[in-house]
């Protein structure tokens, strides 16, 4: 990290804003936040338990418009000028507080509804009524057996966890931003900036609306930056800032053979197997490091930046860890980290079909073989002209193209034929973190918690966070709080406290610092 | 045929028996068993019909056992000694006819239980209630109106069709067999060698006690040749002799990726995919030919004899009709004809499965992809032996090979693993044509009826014939009479009535000729 801070703040000697004329050190201001917080943990627990304990499924509309009720009177109890809005589907929370004398305008966005609960996985718990645990509990197995709330004046321990839907994905950050503000008032600190919220309630549903509302409020998305708190910090738990997210695209390849299942005693050598041919086009496509062999692939990535390719290098890897958790000895990627990797387009195969395996298996000759694909794509990378890379690919292997399954006439016409059929998907985004408020943001994180910040050029997961950036010009930053073995969007789902401690610490630092 | 013809009848010129003292030319006994036949319609087709009403799925018992008991009376009304025997599953029903001064003893095979019925898939129609249609009815579409059964002294036509399970496989062989027996003794024919008849109840449960059965009874076997009166005809429907069925042995292939399905946004081109894995190994056993590329896997296929060779020259090519039927362009194996393949091992994929497809497709790198294989073996392939070949090569592709989910210390120490598990298997079975009495039946059926006979010497369709050949020396001879188009094990099974009536005579000439 060393050097990624001196160069940071090189740069930032140039800029335009002093970063210097802050009014309250780090160290003071982070002691006195956290002062504030162990003074208040009843309340501040209790506040995060309540809005845990009203069921967020997006499906559930009486219950997400009172999960939007009570973000409404939480923000106006904060002097935030807060409002319901529809956006067709379900409600969002829209707010504003306007800073005198600011010079900026930073925003905020969070979700408030959940992954859908399957009640029969949750252990010893139901989803919506949160529970205290003295640690860590995997998902789906028994864990350490919960202990009660402490009461005013008792103290929370740091390793504990809260185990709840949303528990961390995603209804804490908006708490946690929601304390840091109380927090700042309560030691007589301004806010740098004036400030929005945005506190979505169907992003576990793909956020339909998101983009026509944005598209119908463009005023109200004037911000320079869009702070995204959502998911998880680096393995390493080290603050963590996201400047992008990969972008995805699904297709699905279905190979055929024989127009129905037939025997393999009368058939087989002499029928044609669309499995080995599935088999044969998806080899064609990788090499054993995963180097996607369709030709093009990588050719429209924009590179990484010198700072950008420095955050990288920083990054205290995590792959061995990984590779224990996980359990296997070799990744992919010819030895090159995860991180890395990660700010490539990938080539997944994420499902295989043919008739049936196991107990179910028939000695048949299969009269189609499917695979389900999915292509993540990074900056630079179109879902279509990916798409249609990977089309010009298979025609090259001698397959003939069709988008239904094949008539009588095409079956007799072609050998080799694929259906290829996708979802259109969506493209990459990745912030610059060259742009003043990347820097501003860095700098407010910089020095200010004991570990160094972990800078991630392009976070994994697919978030389309291009509806902000490439349609709204409003660069998006994440700021993840959580802990990443929360067990999101499964059983179990958890928030570490001291990660909830942290995350409150964080917000203060960027409301005051971002300036 | 006609080179075939000379050739076995300049053998046969050498064989100690004559078989050119026939008292009766192959024209006249044909002519008289028809007209036998047509002066009986009635009788013959109301004791198939009445046998057909007999449910016959070998879990149920009491029916089993119906059937087992309706057998022995029809043989016992031939004058053949019959007994229903113990198996320890499913009864059998086994039969002797010596005949005076007969010099062999030959045996025929059938079997009296039927194929599981779902009743919901047979249209319009109960599955033991035998019903008469003009013409033929594709499986699972509605095809023409039944008719009546003609009353007695009314013809039946030779297109029409009965519909009921175990129609065709494999109840009017019985029939056919018993019916020619009684055409014979009207007509005055003697038959040519004793018989003996064995009936099982549990073929399509894989006669799990045929093979103890035989061993216990070795005896009962004491026969030169085992008919087999099962399958249908040559695609031709010409008349058919199969000297030899593939044996058959399974694996299923599993690969393996992280020990859990994982985000493919988080950890896509870095944890390994088992799919493309598998893809590769897969891609790595055949071309794209189908040839097997798998090392030795041809080396112990027992050659063909020149006899066999000129059987194979001489089938009438069906391929074409087969390639419409069935709706693609080409075939595999480098143009060389269905049942000339059929006569090498088959790899065939006949399952895949990982993760999901579909709706049901999620972004994951699946934790593990399994492909379920089948080989089909003929005569010299043992099915370890074949198993260990693919296990070498599948070492060669760099996987370490486990019997059960590898656990930690394993997947920490390879790569590549891959769980290969099998079902033991057979071994084919092919009788020699060049033996006396595959000469004595082939001359049988030989000139007697239009066609010329087509000779299989190795059916597609695994059966365990080696129960036979390979413990109790006894060659097999599969002579099947019903229609290749008798929807075989699925809904809306039939028997095409001229398929009927030519069988009755070509059991007459076995029974008059092979002597």
């Amino acid at each position: 990290m060393r050097k990624a801070i001196v160069s940071i703040v090189t740069i930032c000697l140039l800029l335009p804003i002093s970063i210097t004329a802050q009014s309250i050190s780090k160290k003071e201001l982070k002691e006195k936040v956290r002062q504030y917080r162990i003074e208040h943990e009843h309340e501040i627990i209790k506040e995060l338990v309540d809005f845990l304990s009203i069921p967020n499924n997006a499906d559930d509309q009486p219950n997400i418009r009172r999960n939007a009720e009570l973000i409404k009177s939480m923000m106006e109890k904060r002097g935030i000028t807060a409002q319901v809005m529809e956006t067709g589907g379900s409600p969002l929370v829209y707010g504003e507080l306007t800073v005198p004398g600011a010079a900026r305008t930073i925003m905020f966005y969070a979700h408030f509804d959940g992954q859908a609960v399957d009640p029969s996985k949750w252990i010893d718990q139901e989803a919506f009524t949160p529970i205290l645990r003295p640690g860590k509990m995997e998902a789906g197995e028994t864990g350490p057996e919960p202990i009660p709330f402490p009461k005013t004046g008792e103290r929370y321990q740091d390793d504990w966890r809260i185990y709840a839907r949303s528990a961390s994905d995603d209804k804490s950050p908006i708490t946690a931003l929601l304390t840091a503000m109380d927090a700042l008032k309560s030691i007589g600190v301004p806010l740098g900036s004036n400030v929005r919220f945005i506190f979505e309630g169907e992003e576990e549903a793909s956020s339909p609306n998101l983009m026509s509302f944005a598209e119908n409020n463009p005023d109200l998305f004037n911000a320079e930056v869009l702070y995204i708190c959502d998911g998880p910090m680096y393995y390493s738990n080290q603050p963590t800032l996201k400047y992008g997210a990969r972008g995805i695209v699904t297709i699905n390849i279905t190979v055929y053979g024989p127009n129905t299942n037939v025997h393999s005693g009368h058939f087989g050598n002499w029928a044609p197997n669309p499995g080995f041919k599935l088999a044969r086009l998806l080899t064609s496509m990788r090499d054993e490091d995963g180097y996607v062999l369709v030709d093009g692939f990588y050719d429209t990535v924009t590179p990484l930046s010198d700072r950008e390719k420095q955050a990288l290098a920083d990054i205290p890897p995590y792959d061995e860890e990984l590779k224990e958790l996980y359990g296997f000895l070799q990744s992919e990627g010819s030895g090159k980290s995860l991180m890395e990797l990660i700010n490539r387009p990938s080539l997944n195969i994420r499902g295989l079909e043919s008739a049936w395996v196991g107990s179910q298996a028939r000695t048949v000759i299969p009269s189609e073989a499917t695979a389900a694909i999915d292509i993540r794509l990074v900056k630079g990378n179109e879902p279509a002209d990916m798409v249609e890379k990977v089309k010009r690919h298979v025609r090259r292997q001698g397959f003939y193209i069709v988008s239904d399954d094949p008539d009588r006439e095409t079956r007799m016409n072609y050998a080799n034929i694929v259906k290829i059929t996708g979802d259109g998907g969506y493209p990459a985004s990745r912030t610059s973190m060259d742009l003043p408020i990347s820097l501003l943001t860095i700098e407010a994180l910089t020095g200010y918690h004991d570990d160094d910040v972990v800078l991630v050029p392009t976070s994994g997961g697919s978030v389309p966070l291009y509806i902000f950036t490439k349609y709204m010009d409003l660069p998006t930053i994440s700021v993840p709080i959580v802990n990443h073995d929360n067990n999101q969007h499964q059983p179990n789902e958890n928030l570490r406290i001291g990660h909830y401690w942290q995350g409150i610490e964080t917000f203060a630092a960027i409301l005051t610092y971002v300036k």
